[in-house]
């Protein structure tokens, strides 16, 4: 073999420097990093068990407990995105054949039911069009008929902007001994969730959203029930790399020595400490208060540009995302184009069964200002104006 | 509920501000940033699915290719570590009841027959000490024997120091109807390796290693053989967040236009790309010949010393990282802490198999200079003159 000579050249493209342009993300996510965020970012390695890194990753527990209020040891960060916090929900929590109940009114419960199907659990879908969510009556309904050992939900269903309540579910699930698993990537730190009193038994999140964080590491916290359904596992979860047991001896959860399981994200660990920093040093209640006024704002000045809020009940509108129904003879995508071509501002169209029905709006973390507000219901009046009519 | 209390108070960790102290990371990984990949982390964030990002990742794939000297058009960036690209290969691979024959000379071994196993696989361990390899011929005695799908070997085995052979490996696994899947993460970029011209069918590697880049992404490539087991299979993979067929649509490989899968390390790619850009511009070829030279320099200075090598053969010893076998009377943690503890250098004992056996000295991409191996062999010698000796 001649293995002097290379086969593939270097490429042209990466001749060229890298560019970054400097865009608005007022789209369900990822946000702009906060400064405080961006700043972490650019300083150096450290090796992922040295005893400094150890701190950072306990500064993140206490401030995942913080966030999502509640004292269960077993909290940490998971090295993947929101879908990796999910999956490693269901890989730990489900063996296969267990049965699982899903509330599908949007894209992430779609995702959970086919990730739980992967699996191997028996999967029945509570199915809702976007913009539903699910009453305590409905979800009794469900558990009374499937005998479910687990229930997913999510609180900020971000394609289709509905805000699912959540007081007294992780009761009524606990009466019918099932599980309650909460997704919270959209809505954690933005709109009032306290897992423990709420009795939600895995709640995670992600970093790219109300923390400003970058994209790359997400939340989980496990309850004591949910521990002891993992710890009590028959057969060993299917994926090593999400498995919560070595996770929470690396992690320093469960008192155990740390031994090395895989290197974690030291530099995006840096930016969600940070993060967790910010919204400690904000106030989680000045945190849900400004989120809520902002998208009170927000809905304002949208409703004053003729524009339909997509979910009609006020109280069920998430304030970190906000949907709107695609105006009468628009093309969502030639908005969200206008919008980003003549004013940098990232919005987005819909997403799985809220595609083609609506503009999505976020407000996240520091992008959650009436500053914001304006300059994006500036770029939307001006889209309206300049964007073709009655081309569909 | 009394929803307006809150029952965990902000964290007294978080209000310090964030603190990284200066080091040089000798370790088998991760290892220092290379400055342009420190500015990187630094610039703010863009949506991952706007078309900058789309030409970013489209840099990567072309760097991949470069480094793995393949064409495979099927070559993209995970979101996780090591263990997620080796978790990515195998889920995606192997279906339950599938035979895969695995090298276990080392933790990496141990590692992929643990996640083959999870999988529902038929694994077949050929187990040597740390410090061994396999010949062509224990490789043919193997495939004949068990009749495997897949082959695992591990080229850079950074846990005992040895550099696997892999001219005729694929060739030969080929002849037997198996596939032959191999870990870079510890070689890639500094040890020659050609993808295609050796017939390796997944090569997957690290982004914290020779690449200088952070932890939490990284790099994986299949050849049109190993593609086309996974486009045959009869189940779906047991993971939706590291599935193959919605990452090669994500990530452009397969033409197929591209949707939303995760939200991925925008700010890692970043990273990512520059790191591959240094790659490209030093040439494979410069930087193969630096780290061989390096690791002699090293070799020479370690046995000055008095130090003797943990691996025997010349030909065998991984450039990347150096073994040395712990000099006696010593315990290595107290070497380990000296190096650190007075000159801020990370060095690293065993892993697995070879703990207690060796101490480990990487010198990673920009690390790999004479000044750091003048710098850490000075920091040994003082270890060993202050040290205690004679304790075990
Ligand atoms: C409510 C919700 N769940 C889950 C996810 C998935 O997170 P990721 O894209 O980080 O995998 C998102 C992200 O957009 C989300 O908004
Ligand atoms: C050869 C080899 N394989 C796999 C890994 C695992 O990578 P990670 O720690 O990024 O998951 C490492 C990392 O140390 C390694 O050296």
């Amino acid at each position: 073999m001649a293995s002097h000579q290379l086969l593939v050249s270097p490429p042209e493209g990466l001749r060229s420097p890298l560019w970054v342009p400097s865009r608005l993300l007022l789209g369900p996510g990822p946000s702009n990093l906060a400064p405080r965020v961006l700043a972490a970012g650019g300083l150096q390695m450290i090796g992922h068990m040295q005893k400094e890194m150890y701190q950072i990753m306990e500064d993140i527990r206490q401030g995942i407990q913080y966030m999502f209020q509640t004292r269960n040891s077993l909290t940490l960060a998971v090295s993947g995105s929101g879908h990796a916090a999910l999956e490693t929900a269901l890989l730990n929590l489900l063996e296969p054949g267990d049965a699982c109940l899903v509330g599908v009114n949007g894209i992430w419960g779609q995702r959970a039911a086919e990730v739980a199907e992967r699996i191997g659990a028996r999967v029945h879908r509570m199915i809702k069009d976007p913009g539903g969510c699910y009453t305590l009556q409905e979800v009794e309904e469900g558990l009374a008929r499937h005998r479910p050992v687990l229930l997913f939900l999510t609180q900020g269903e971000s394609s289709s902007g509905v805000l699912q309540p959540l007081d007294g579910y992780g009761e009524l699930c606990h009466r019918y001994q099932c599980l309650l698993l909460v997704d919270s990537v959209a809505s954690a730190g933005g709109v009032p969730i306290h897992m423990d009193r709420q009795g939600i038994d895995v709640l995670y999140s992600g970093s790219q959203k109300v923390l400003n964080a970058p994209p790359g590491t997400s939340l989980i916290s496990f309850s004591d029930k949910a521990k002891n359904k993992i710890y009590a596992r028959k057969t060993r979860p299917f994926s090593f790399y999400l498995d919560v047991k070595w996770l929470a001896s690396f992690w320093g959860c469960d008192g155990t020595p740390r031994t090395y399981h895989h290197t974690t994200s030291v530099i995006g660990l840096y930016g969600l400490r940070e993060a967790l920093a910010l919204i400690a040093e904000e106030g989680l209640e000045s945190s849900w208060k400004r989120h809520r006024e902002t998208s009170l704002y927000l809905q304002q000045r949208l409703q004053a540009l003729g524009l339909q809020l997509f979910v009609r009940d006020p109280a069920l509108r998430l304030p970190t995302v906000t949907t709107v129904a695609v105006p009468a003879g628009y093309d969502w995508r030639d908005i969200v184009s206008y919008v980003m071509d003549h004013f940098a501002i990232e919005i987005a169209g819909g997403l799985g069964p809220s595609m083609g029905k609506v503009l999505r709006i976020g407000l996240l973390g520091c992008n959650a200002t009436r500053e914001n507000v304006d300059r994006v219901t500036h770029a939307l009046q001006e889209a309206l104006q300049h964007c073709p009519k009655g081309k569909l």
